[in-house]
């Protein structure tokens, strides 16, 4: 399954019974934090994510409603006996934030701790079926939004037809790029009888805390699902753009230029109890979008 | 009123909906807050708790479970537009993090923050009406406890039979000391004729996280309310030596030794869903012991 659970959807006050953001991507059995504001190690075990099969955690910026539930997990992990490496990759600052945390506590991990800095745009993980990037989003500091996308071979292997016609199971990442197999009399089997077509690839941007940005649309084409904040309601765009957020109009048309499949709202500012008008002002641009609603897993399709 | 809410009963593991040490002391109108683990600010909104009417914040130890939610305490206090300055007494290190996480967010607090490193027992705060002190605790690493102290004067003047007998307002504080006054004609008046007996001063003390300390019960005695940690069962005395923890037995017997009127245990350890058993030990030593559930409210009498 790839998919995305929403752990906490609001802006930086909590309110409402709202957390501050964070996110679990599920993709190829591998479970990816993003973000971790405070009380998420709280919201994980009330919605039952597993914190050891967590090996990447994704900071998008350092303000703290995005990251001050992050020494608290490490904490817990420690706690649990974790041994596996955990991966942190982050703008600059968190690294000596948390080790100073953990030296001032005298502790000694059970794990290793390991951060990555970001400061360009481009590809964090690369395996073989899946790849997770960074990209450079507008907020007060720096600030970046992840793209998390399967990798996909065009075919799949039909396994019997393969064994069938005798093609050797080294040949089969060939054949999952289409090519026909020629065996040792020379003879040529068509790709198309040994294989089927692949599902198409799909993918998921998070874009963090952002003002309103078209270059963004231009780099999520055609990503299948996006999460876009909206802080405000579209009546308070000068307060948004002045604070570098969106509102309900902004993120819609980003999900409307970036000819995406489906929109996810959230980052609610606190002042907002009632969340109905997010959903019908973005909807009004974009009709296919949901508030991220804590709790909530959205399966990520092509 | 003198009393002590709970927001947080549990020890380092957030579970079974048991949130990391924090509690509020309500003292001649102010509020103090003892420790600040992850998710404070949630529960104080949840209890209740006027952010802005606490001016002083007291953190035992840096240990993450007392601490980790006061960088988002202090982060929305400042979005609320607070002005009036916070005072935070704690071991070494906090500033150095504090003032870290607000630099990488550049962030710019309305009001003065200032840090009181302790380094020794005593006095923290004195005013007319109250004092509290810190004294030394054994953890992991440095840890001090809090001894919150009314202070009254033996007696409170009858302001009406006082201005019979034409006692200026000058002296009044010397009839609460229980001095008689001598009026112009050089008669006597008898304290007894214009004071009334005050009621005694209630004190509360707050023992942090500890392993058995009898030096704590010296410096106890006769405080009304005790919290001391109770992170174990009994039988689980050689865990609770080897972390520094306590057991309820042990924070019974420094209840004892102290002569207390009452005994608030917490802390409890992660392991423990079922607490009445936590109850039901240290009653057996101590009977006047009570579980130190979350969100209720102890008055302090003397």
């Amino acid at each position: 399954m790839f998919g995305v659970t929403i752990l906490g959807n609001n802006s930086a006050l909590p309110a409402y019974n709202r957390h501050p953001t964070a996110q679990v991507v599920t993709m190829n059995e591998h479970l990816f934090l993003i973000d971790c504001g405070e009380g998420t190690q709280m919201q994980m075990s009330k919605y039952k994510i597993k914190r050891s099969r967590i090996n990447h955690i994704f900071i998008s910026h350092l303000h703290g409603d995005h990251y001050f539930g992050l020494a608290g997990l490490i904490t817990s992990m420690g706690l649990f006996g974790r041994e596996q490496d955990l991966h942190i990759f982050s703008p600059n600052g968190l690294q000596q934030i948390i080790q100073l945390q953990i030296q001032v506590a005298n502790m000694a991990l059970p794990f290793k701790l390991i951060f990555h800095t970001i400061e360009n745009e481009g590809i964090l993980i690369e395996e073989e079926k899946f790849r997770v990037k960074c990209f450079a989003v507008q907020h007060r500091i720096p600030c970046w939004g992840f793209i998390f996308q399967e990798i996909k071979k065009p075919r799949k292997v039909n396994n019997e037809a393969a064994i069938q016609h005798q093609i050797p199971a080294a040949f089969y990442n060939q054949l999952k790029e289409g090519k026909d197999y020629i065996n040792k009399l020379g003879e040529t089997i068509a790709n198309e009888l040994v294989t089927i077509a692949n599902t198409a690839a799909a993918s998921y941007a998070f874009c963090a805390d952002t003002v309103y940005l078209p270059s963004i649309a231009e780099k999520l084409q055609k990503v299948s699902t996006i999460y876009h904040e909206a802080t405000y309601l579209k009546d308070l765009k000068e307060r948004a753009l002045l604070r570098f957020h969106s509102t309900t109009e902004d993120a819609a048309n980003i999900a409307l230029q970036a000819n995406t499949k489906r929109l996810l709202i959230g980052h609610f500012s606190s002042k907002y109890e009632d969340l109905s008008p997010f959903l019908a002002e973005a909807q009004a641009i974009f009709s296919n979008t949901e508030l991220a609603l804590e709790g909530t897993t959205f399966e990520i399709t092509a």
